[in-house]
């Protein structure tokens, strides 16, 4: 069995605005420490899969950031989206195009911009995964333990009796339903049945069984990069497949309609990092519940994230539970609870000041 | 009678850090509009007191800043202090060097860094002061009608019914004594009696008068400034003046002393702007309470002062009561009810950041 990773790496998040911008979004950044979330996420695949096996799919207007970013990764494993069209034609590219480097492989699909905090374990599960996808041939899909009754996540359910493989201190189960992102009452009872987990967006499949899925389920999209498994790799061939496709997740147009799913739940210290407020939370803090640049200072005020930028120094008086975000043209003054509306921010700066977006 | 206007512009303050510096003090920033709060003062004296007649004392290091803020002032009306010794030496050098100039002069005292809204009334409060000061030989110091019960500033009893002058639709009356600055309990009684006033630290006085109490009540100020009142006007001799004087206020060494003060009661809409709240309150607000500059936006966000630097973009999102002052090297983000304890942080910042104080 030889893995093969895909790091999926076409997001843009508008909700690290003011730091995230189109040209540079959340993936590429240093959110925490020296490296960036995608950096993270190739070197966590480090004793797993080689540079040499691990590609990276992202928008063309990114791909030199990605090969500065990723110096190990050879440049023909830095797939160009040339337009979004949301996961699944994206991985059914990066599907068609490994198959014709070695049809036998099985591979490993990462969002970019996780967070992992036990990558021992991330490595353990990913092993299970991978030799459930090899010896039944599944798909299958890594389910994270909640654990809070979240409603930003789609949810997983499993069938808890029925074990599909076992090993390396991880299970795989049958998938009994994906469900949509649900309300805070339905989260609650999903925590407290024990059997859902939330839908991380990270896969494992031989790539013959992903192919044969997009071949049943979307048919359209298999047949737009049949060129791509014949070996085909000019940017207009793959332009052509991108735009023969329709706009689909492979969760809505693969996972959900595959009978045949399996999940395997994880603990490793999951988070989608998915705007500000979730970057507090995973920032270390002082007594006071702060979590400062070096450049920042707070006087009575607890609870606070405060990032500076090319030195500029920070000071918080009497204040709680704020997001104070600094670049060199833009600042972000947001309460924890209002990240949502960062969005609104950013949706309004594209007309009023297209530079900053 | 001759109106003589001097400015005091020694003050330093510290609570509009990050904006004021010690470089940069309070009165030369532009807080509202195009002028600074000391070019505000001078403007506001036109009709009363001709830029010739003007005199400024402000620290030997701003002298310059000051003659470029105010070309009209001539440089030699420009009175270097040549170190901090509080208001008393401060008048009795201005004092002394206008008695050289003209013995029969009557000054205007006025703090540089104070905000007047109804001008009108304002020069029909110093006429009144200037005739009472003339007519009774007295030092006469505006008080301003309380509108809050303020325990940040001093106060000034006095008595209604022992009046001793009218004209120009104000009245001054005999002082019945300074009080220091309050607990809340008291200035609440302070504004039920309806007999205190806001000690504004704005003096009418002839020159002659203000001179005399120095002699009486503070003999070795006066004597430091004989030469001066002899005509030399040198750095050597003004020096000499100040090393001499002890540090003093006027209210403290000389008006608490003096019997025969008088006071006019003044409703001109002042303030004395004391820190970042202050200029919220005066500021025009849309319709949620935010005092926005034109390159900020604020969403779900109510009653917030956003002030930008450099042109760069501020986005509040999800807050309410906050003081967001920015400058190319340095950012507050303060609570309206925090800014006493905007001083700490500039204290801190004298030892580990002193470029930024």
């Amino acid at each position: 069995m030889t893995l093969y990773a895909v790091i999926m790496a076409g997001g843009v998040g508008s909700r690290f605005w003011p730091q995230s911008r189109e040209a540079h979004p959340k993936q590429y950044l240093n959110v925490f420490g020296d490296a960036s979330l995608m950096q993270a996420t190739l070197g966590r695949l480090s004793g797993l899969v080689p540079p040499e096996r691990c590609f990276v799919v992202t928008n063309k207007s990114h791909v030199q950031k990605t090969q500065r970013q990723l110096p190990a990764v050879p440049a023909g494993n830095i797939l160009a989206e040339p337009m979004r069209r949301n996961t699944a034609p994206c991985i059914a590219y990066a599907a068609s195009r490994i198959a014709h480097i070695d049809p036998d492989a099985t591979l490993v699909v990462l969002p970019a911009d996780s967070v992992i905090s036990d990558v021992e374990r991330f490595h353990q599960a990913l092993r299970t995964a991978a030799e459930a996808a090899q010896t039944t041939g599944r798909l299958v899909t890594l389910g994270v333990e909640p654990s809070r009754p979240e409603t930003g996540y789609g949810y997983i359910e499993y069938d808890r009796s029925a074990r599909l493989h076992a090993g390396h201190e991880h299970e795989a189960f049958q998938v009994k339903q994906f469900r949509e992102k649900p309300d805070r009452e339905t989260a609650q009872h999903f925590m407290e049945a024990g059997t859902f987990l939330w839908n991380s967006g990270m896969f494992v499949w031989r790539v013959g069984s992903v192919l044969d899925a997009f071949a049943t389920h979307l048919p359209r999209v298999y047949d737009a990069f049949a060129p791509v498994r014949a070996g085909a790799h000019d940017p207009g061939t793959v332009e052509a497949g991108f735009e023969a496709s329709p706009s689909v997740s492979v969760d809505y147009g693969i996972m959900e309609h595959a009978g045949d799913v399996a999940v395997v739940p994880v603990d490793f210290g999951w988070d989608d990092l998915g705007d500000w407020r979730a970057v507090y939370d995973l920032s270390p803090k002082d007594a006071r519940g702060n979590a400062l640049d070096a450049d920042a200072v707070a006087v009575d005020s607890t609870n606070c994230l405060a990032r500076t930028a090319n030195g500029r120094y920070i000071a918080l008086v009497g204040v709680d539970d704020l997001l104070v975000v600094d670049t060199p043209d833009a600042l972000l003054v947001c309460h924890k609870d209002a990240t949502q509306r960062i969005k609104t921010i950013v949706e309004q700066l594209r007309e009023t000041h297209p530079g900053l977006v």
